[in-house]
């Protein structure tokens, strides 16, 4: 057999071409991980939290988003603001990691440079405005940022970005998803992981559920009916519940008194994006939201917030340990799936592998776009 | 005195040119290590292990190989055989570390691909062969693999490699080695050791006892001649021992009650292969196989091997603690001073240094070798 | 606003030129860090102890000055030697990290190639001079050295330097430092802390005081005027004391009883050399000398000593927790500072910021030098 591949599609002698993931260089060169950043990182809109965690102007809080720590604050005007947490004086990171909290302003803990609610430097100690420099040429960096359904989504390049309904179009399901009313949901529990693998080991592992059965998830198994995963692109089903489950769960009922909105038992929901897999999706009473982004060509992170209902009471309404047991389970399996798949990738041996048409297509999709945005100017 | 230098020689004003060792680039370079590993690690024959390892169909077990994670398998018709441990549809890592057993055939745990002993795609679920893509094309990579005087050796690159015979055509010793029988051997135990050095500065510590002598190596000056170290290639008693010595121990007496084939006291052979410096020793009661692979630039590999007599005993007729002794403390202080050397040679300041050419010939001889290699096409 | 800038120089539509740190590559690639270790570092005079240190012929000790481990040896004529510590044999590494000791000539534990203390090589074991290669050849390596006001400083490269009164034509100070009879002294305790930042975020830490204030260093806040730091160029007077302060201590009161030569209760100067900052500074009861360098692209190593009078007793005179407090909480403060520094520059956003004509005109100096030095041949 040939050993040499064409990246991405297999020309087998043998008929017609097969779709495959990637070569060994598009998962291990420091270069090319480089030119994803540029032409696939920076031009997506990520998911980055819910509108709940800045409910009032100056409330702020700070999250990593790849390479990048970025204040995430509504301002005087009530609009949800993306900045980069790097002070404009000597580029200190202003911001303790996870910090949140509500102010009027930012204040570099270095020099004691200001700067208010929409990113204007305000105040440099010892000098004034125009003295040695306009404070108008050091604003915050700032990304561009928007709200679906509750959801804040910032997009960290400098390109003007197309909407968010515009990269969401795919989907056609925001009639379902209003019933789960997403705008009124608390943050119940965050998880963070960090991963030993390129980005791209876990977007492929996060878009099958080709290793679901055969006890690759046993908790997920029980839960829900994976063999539709993703499916269904239509109602944005994402992960279908079995018959008789009544949410996403380890016993298929309730782990929420409260449900959202009015959605009913059995309810599921949701909007993803990639390459860069994001987003949130919704049950009877609790929403998921998922965040995977790059730390390093051999490195990334991937995060999962749980709500549940505004109202919502800690030890009275839901218990931690149940609501995020089915999916920080899975969570886990899964980081050992990447890691692994990785190892084996940085084989000198390994080439491109043929992907399953039907149990493999959100991968081959994603690729499809991946390649478009790396191929672009 | 000048301090530019030819890279292996130093042409001295004083007269003729001097052997040395290489420039700090060629022990500290990521694209000096990655010809290499083209060049001279996938162009070699590695020792792997013992026959006794695999003595039935369907046996295998796993080992690193410096980079590669290889299995090594008896099929059905008898043969020993080295996969890569990459499964051919995404590139999984498939058996753990050290995995061993019998089995029918490998089961990739992610998806459950399935390959039978000869290495060919036997199941894929959700798909029949020729369905999606034909399995024919999906085969386990495979390497070369051979067998000497029973211990196991592969070369990693696609390349048609000479004979093993043809690559130890520099020993001559072969009669005297079955004498002892080295098939009939058993695996007593392991040692690995990861060194942070470039594997050159280890090799170099191997193929001289220069270092032995005014306390280098305690233990091992009681046990052995160092000075005839690898001196007598005809003969191939690299480990020439001392005066009244029957075996390679600290007191000089057997570690295993059991001798290997006909061998008798005072007994000593092998054969070694470099630059990646591998091979069995032999003594009149065990057996010692040394493994030096790559990691990385600065850091390296070395696995050690302790074999008795196949029918031997546990705690009857040896003891581990004393069997291993010598050579383990010996690797150990041989690790310190190969990641000591490392450090000095790091200095911006070095630069090749005379070679002594009758106490490091080897060194001489393997720097020939490695040049040629790093030259060939 | 422009997110394009110019390295080091703002040019805003507004008005004249604005001076800035420098771009993200700068302080980030692996590629510029080189060739600062080949064009500054390896160019500068850099501290590395006080001759008190070896006292007498044979006297040395071992001292890390970034990438290099280099011995500091007082030769049997008296002249204080630097050499570096990597045997001419194969290139080990020495004398131990931080040995140090009074020795006839220095010998590689290695192979027991041995020196003496003008680095000539005197045996090689198992040859004579000439026999195989003429040991004149292979001297150890030796950097320039020499002594300013009892402190010693290494050149590293192989460039003839320029007179250290040269490197120091800006501080003119000579007599108020001889004043503290600077030679007199004993090492009374060292600090080494490991940084994780690029060494130029720790020099513009250490090259201005603007972030003293407002609660950046407290204990500092409290012992000195840090708004005239580094300001009096003339005068030398690096950190003036506060009004009513007799010494750089917590509570302002001497911190050893025994004066540094005919100095006087409020007593202040140094001589400092910059891009890596270093050199010593003086009070009227001790002396405190710093060493910045840079230990990788994001990693760097700041060595502070503590001295005191010659004839000084610990526990009677002064107390070493005493004595170090202010500096060490200081430093430990400034380890933070420079790390976290160095997070926000790591930003894909980061672009050179606004520096204080005033305020960090230290840091403005310090690049001018920089870049200068950069651009030479």
């Amino acid at each position: 057999m040939s050993e040499v591949m064409t990246t991405g599609v297999f020309a087998s002698d043998a008929g017609p071409s097969i779709p495959t993931n990637l070569s060994r260089d598009d998962y291990c060169s420091a270069d090319i991980y480089a030119k994803e950043l540029e032409k696939v990182f920076y031009r997506q809109w990520l998911a980055v939290g819910h509108i709940s965690l800045v409910p009032a102007a100056g409330d702020y809080y700070v999250k990593q988003v790849g390479p990048e720590s970025m204040i995430i604050a509504k301002d005087k005007e009530g609009r949800i603001r993306a900045y980069f947490n790097v002070c404009r004086h000597r580029g200190y990171r202003m911001l303790d990691d996870h910090a949140q909290g509500c102010t009027d302003g930012f204040v570099c803990p270095y020099h004691h440079w200001t700067y208010d609610l929409n990113g204007k430097l305000r105040t440099v100690p010892g000098t004034r405005d125009g003295q040695d420099f306009p404070f108008a040429e050091f604003p915050l960096h700032e990304a561009h940022c928007t709200v679906k359904h509750g959801f804040i989504f910032v997009w960290l390049g400098k390109d003007v970005p197309p909407t968010l309904d515009e990269a969401l179009a795919h989907w056609d399901n925001d009639a379902l998803i209003r019933k789960f009313e997403p705008e009124k949901l608390k943050l119940a529990h965050r998880e963070i992981y960090t991963i030993d693998a390129n980005w791209k080991a876990m977007m492929e592992n996060d878009l099958e559920c080709y290793h679901c059965s055969h006890g690759g998830h046993v908790s997920l198994a029980i839960a829900c009916n994976f063999q539709g995963f993703y499916a269904d692109k239509q109602t944005g089903q994402h992960f279908p519940l079995r018959e008789g489950m009544v949410t996403f769960s380890m016993d298929g009922q309730r782990v929420c008194k409260k449900p959202l909105g009015k959605a009913v038992d059995g309810d599921s929901a949701g909007f993803l994006l990639w390459p860069f897999f994001c987003g949130p999706v919704f049950f009877v009473d609790h929403a998921v939201s998922l965040e995977l982004t790059p730390m390093g060509v051999d490195k990334c992170q991937f995060i999962c917030e749980w709500y549940v209902e505004e109202t919502a009471v800690e030890s009275v309404d839901y218990d931690v340990e149940k609501l995020i047991q089915v999916f920080h389970i899975t969570n886990v399996e899964d980081q050992a799936f990447g890691e692994r798949n990785y190892r084996g990738i940085q084989s000198s041996r390994f080439v491109p592998g043929a992907l399953h048409p039907r149990r493999e297509d959100g991968i081959i999709a994603a690729y499809d776009l991946y390649r478009g945005m790396m191929a672009a100017d």
